[in-house]
């Protein structure tokens, strides 16, 4: 397969291809509001199906509203690549629409050039991945829908091509990253109870201040992070005291905390480290404490061949390469605890997502597609010769 | 006047005293509604003045609402000795009223034994300290209007009995605590501006969080109110997070602060340290914060020579016996700006106040009224030796 040589995408279809499917839904600012099942989201996929509708290319809808696209006649496995076609309300262009693009153009391109992989590879836009709606469930619906529907077993394994979402690509000068994995999530409330007092007449020493509790275990949850693993971290987005009066020493404290971290036994580390600090906190403040966890979400550690495989892609094509860990949730999560997967970053501008500020350098959406055409031109081999199947390769 | 003997308060009296102006406005709890102006209140003060138009004393309302009560036919100028008549809503039966009876007790009981300072003794109940009414401009109303009033030249003195409406004196086991001055109060509100970011795709040195300003800011006034002032406090009441989501790095945030201390160069020291320690967190997390006073009560030191005096009255009588700072606000903090004052704290149980927990054991009741009358006599003869007047004391 070596010997055949790699295509060059269409660069110019690719830049065009996100431009349009951009104007669909769009508001007058720019953002972009493809809630899953609306009218511009079910505009969107209709764009997304037609315009595989091309000779040879076969396109059609599975039973969620997933829309698949392959070659016509041909009979599997395919390795899956591709993304979310839905937004948040107020959305960007990128967000999901890159990675469906581009695994579109990485599509139309090996078809095109008829290369020997173009039989193996099937391109998916998902549907609701983003979980806006009541019934959504939380997202990555789609994904989830496949992971129990018989089309897995055809399946070799899924890539997905994301912008990064986030600043640390831009800060670190780097314009690939492999993927390795998409941190845990794990959300907390704490609870504190002390006792509400006059400000004024109850000396620090005999004050059991709420309020302090929070207050220090907001600030001290970086440090608990960091020293745990450098690469986790925690936010604490809401804290509130009771009764709420700056004369009134809080007799109640409420904050909710979140973690994330690229391996559950992080994530245990840093729990059990908080339940520490808030013991003791909540001891040496003369108040009682708990810390309830409200939900987790596993971590998804990605296979390790494919991730190295990109990687070589990756490496190939730049020195400002590095691997990184997703510090938000992608379909790829899901898919991952059924298929061989990784997924490829490309940097985002100012770490803007889900807004129209949503951006990325067109070279660097060229060489992430690039990049995924290469990948997948790697892994289809890797993949297709582990699998136990009678199927040989067309190369 | 040292030869004349020392007369013993009316013990009973006393207690059935506070026990009878308790039921004035009372709800069903034991708790007390006698809110200045209301009809208790009016009925409270009602009392008041009836009880003290027994023979040989007379008793007035001034315009303001104040009720006095002194010896008939005597000129002044008099040692006036009193407290509070109206309550909180839901108020206690010894917050005012324990050091108005007290007063009341007192002057009554140097008239029946024709105690030679008796001429020079003159009773109040203040009208609206709590300042809980939208007129009452946050209270001291009574004590204010006195300030402004020609009663205040005839007048050499004030002492005021209170409960102390904190537990420093229970858990250090005092039994009488003479009054060094009322703390200086200040409150701030510290505004946090960062950067509203994605909590997971956003890492920690990218953040500008908001959040952890008013957090870090919270945690650390302790230390810098201590620092200054071992005898200094402050509280955080208030804290609130913008936008306020568990997945959001907070991109504003807010506080109310206070804190308190005896003198204004104290609450000088801590509001610089304050300023600084925002300043130089806001800048560790890359934001911006500004910490705005919007109110300030000044600190009131009482006259060193009748505290001295107090203090001497206590010892004789307790071992059990420190001066204090009252660390809530009192009439003697206004009338201290005009004339000689002092006051004398007797213990709350559990440091409760302002509702129907307020409790004291009946002996410090009675201790605490015994040492006002002693106070009485040894800060009359000084007073007014040290007034320039042509009066002659009695004695």
């Amino acid at each position: 397969m070596n010997a055949v040589p790699v295509p060059a995408i269409n660069a110019q279809r690719l830049l065009t291809d996100i431009t349009h499917l951009a104007q669909i839904g769009a508001g007058p600012d720019g953002s972009i509001h493809r809630i899953a099942g609306n009218k511009a989201d079910w505009a969107g996929r209709d764009w997304i199906d037609k315009t595989m509708r091309v000779e040879g290319l076969y396109s059609y809808y599975d039973e969620t509203g997933n829309v698949f696209a392959r070659r016509q006649a041909t009979s599997g496995p395919w390795l899956l690549i591709g993304s979310h076609a839905d937004t948040v309300p107020g959305g960007g262009h990128l967000d999901g629409a890159y990675g469906v693009i581009a695994a579109m153009e990485v599509l139309r391109t090996l078809h095109e050039t008829d290369h020997p992989v173009a039989d193996h590879v099937e391109t998916v836009a998902w549907f609701d991945e983003d979980g806006v709606t009541p019934t959504s469930n939380g997202g990555l619906v789609g994904s989830t829908a496949l992971t129990q529907h018989p089309h897995l077993d055809e399946l070799v394994g899924y890539l997905e091509l994301h912008v990064e979402q986030g600043p640390r690509m831009e800060a670190s000068g780097l314009e690939l990253s492999p993927v390795t994995g998409i941190v845990g999530v794990r959300r907390y409330t704490l609870t504190v109870r002390g006792q509400e007092n006059h400000a004024g007449t109850t000396p620090f020493s005999l004050r059991a201040d709420a309020g302090r509790v929070a207050s220090r275990t907001a600030a001290s949850l970086r440090d608990i992070c960091t020293e745990v693993d450098p690469l986790s971290i925690g936010n604490v987005g809401v804290i509130e005291f009771g009764p709420g009066a700056a004369n009134v020493v809080p007799g109640s404290a409420r904050a909710e905390i979140e973690i994330r971290a690229g391996q559950e036994a992080a994530l245990d580390d840093i729990e059990a480290e908080l339940h520490e600090s808030v013991a003791r906190i909540a001891e040496e403040e003369s108040c009682t404490a708990s810390l309830n966890r409200t939900s987790a979400k596993p971590a998804a550690q990605f296979d390790k061949r494919v991730v190295d495989l990109v990687e070589g892609v990756c490496r190939d094509r730049t020195k400002a390469c590095e691997p990184l860990l997703s510090y938000a949730g992608h379909d790829a999560s899901v898919i991952s605890t059924k298929l061989p997967t990784a997924m490829l970053f490309v940097p985002s501008t100012g770490g803007y997502s889900h807004s129209n500020r949503e951006h990325t350098p067109e070279e660097h959406l060229i060489l992430g597609t690039q990049a995924l055409l290469e990948s997948v031109i790697r892994a289809t081999g890797m993949l297709m010769d582990s699998k136990d199947t009678s199927l040989i390769l067309a190369a």
